[in-house]
């Protein structure tokens, strides 16, 4: 089996001004951090892609479009399940004080956490203050499965893989440290940025040298690198590939650095009004997203 | 909002002899046990739905026909996502030794878990002795939800509900046990019967009230009822909808009672051949599964 090899090598999701309609394509300047230029308004030019963002084949074209709305790589649609690793790097294992794991710790998340660049977190009515539920940035890579996945060995495993993005796994701890098991505190709707950029497969031939840093209101409380995750992305493949299908469209969350917000002196949280910027090195670029809280009280 | 009603109180997912294809109706005599049927090869006689298992306007028509494969009560395809809850029986948490949980313990599976009557459970190669991997029955009731559910409150939650079914949330406890979080163990493709009839929220007005066992090779080994639920029907709908969209097509495993094989002495886990029947009352019927290890040694 040979990697796969997309046209494309950084591929974004948005509405065209030119057409109101929504499109992928390939920002013409290739080093443009699409999502900070998106949050400040700067114009994106971007030459469009004709096919699926999951379809390798997609061809990048010569039409010009300027982006009017920037959203996820792909859409909920598309993404078939998110499987997500937790405590997956070792300086984030020290911070809490706990082991390394001698496995991956897996858990899932419901597509409809998903939201794109600038879209707003949004903090459940159920899970606002005074009831504190706490809730709290991740910086994370983000593996695209290209090509149906079982069984695969760490050898093969980058085969597999369409390319890589970014996201930003919001945990609401108090929920997290109340019961064993992880998906509810991570499952509200809308609560799971990811993008901005696709970067291919054939663009990052090696993911363990990947910067990724989250920054709250300009201050920058995480940052880290690949080359610190306890299982790297072969690794993390083999792994969840193990009786298992990952079809294309699965999207792989591989866990967050030091420095998340619920360890810190003080504890840092997001509340109404923050701005959360989550940002990945090798073109993937920048995700900024406003915390909103729900308006209204829970009928509950 | 009033409850939904729906035309069919039990509906079944077969291909029928005399098409060959998938359809969905009503069995014609209502005190069948259609798992038991289908496993036993005796003629299953079906007035035919028209519509979606998912549309309650869908209507029981007079033509008549015959069950040749059961499935489960709904696709893949049509399942949204597969929620469930871990301990949530009072014997069953006797029987482990854990406290009854302040909240509800919430993790997901797959949807390519899923699998109708009489399919084979399959253990992966990944998940074979002489690494023994201790695969586990545990039967359950599901809710099947009906119609759109967010921070719905206790007192509302049965509304929501299109009806009920059973499953088998196979388990496999080795990797369980490895790990905080049990996605992975209970995850595994083709490894969670389900179904066999799906029977409406207007035939089971309390779902407080339903007897479930398991039968491993003819001996009953979980024999419980949904009476001893730690968090209700009412309840763990409320609480799942927190900040969180239940989408038609919902399906919640809502736990297991006592007698799971891991605590027995000797423990009992399942293996080639073995036959496993998960029955569950008030019309919802029996499945019955073979075990089937896959053949081959895993790549990895």
């Amino acid at each position: 089996m040979a990697p796969l090899r997309t046209q494309w090598t950084r591929l974004i999701r948005f509405v065209a001004e030119e057409t109101s309609r929504v499109h992928i394509g390939q920002p013409i300047d290739a080093a443009l951090d699409v999502g900070l230029a998106s949050r400040q308004g700067r114009p994106i030019k971007v030459l469009e892609i004709a096919g699926s963002a999951l379809d390798p084949s997609a061809q990048v074209t010569k039409s010009v479009l300027t982006v009017k709305t920037l959203l996820s790589p792909l859409s909920r649609e598309q993404v078939k399940i998110v499987r997500c690793l937790g405590l997956n790097y070792k300086d984030h294992a020290t911070e809490i004080k706990v082991a390394k794991p001698a496995f991956p710790i897996v858990f899932l998340k419901p597509v409809s956490t998903l939201i794109g660049p600038n879209a707003p977190i949004t903090i459940p009515r159920a899970a606002q203050p005074p009831k504190e539920h706490q809730p709290d940035y991740e910086v994370e890579l983000v593996i695209v499965i290209g090509r149906a996945a079982k069984d695969v060995s760490e050898a093969d495993a980058l085969d597999y893989v369409l390319g890589y993005t970014g996201a930003n796994d919001v945990s609401f701890r108090k929920h997290q440290m109340a019961v064993s098991q992880w998906t509810f505190s991570k499952g509200f709707d809308n609560t799971n940025p990811f993008g901005p950029c696709l970067v291919s497969n054939n663009a990052i031939p090696d993911p363990q040298v990947i910067p990724l840093k989250a920054v709250v209101n300009g201050e920058t409380l995480q940052d880290g690198n690949t080359a610190d995750q306890i299982f790297n992305v072969r690794q993390t493949i083999a792994w969840l590939s193990q009786g298992t299908t990952l079809e294309p469209g699965t999207i792989i969350l591989t866990g967050t650095p030091a420095g998340v917000g619920f360890v810190r002196q003080p504890p840092v949280y997001l509340k109404h009004g923050d701005e959360v910027a989550v940002s990945l090195g090798n073109g993937i670029g920048t995700l900024v997203n406003r915390v909103v809280e729900e308006r209204g009280s829970a009928k509950l």
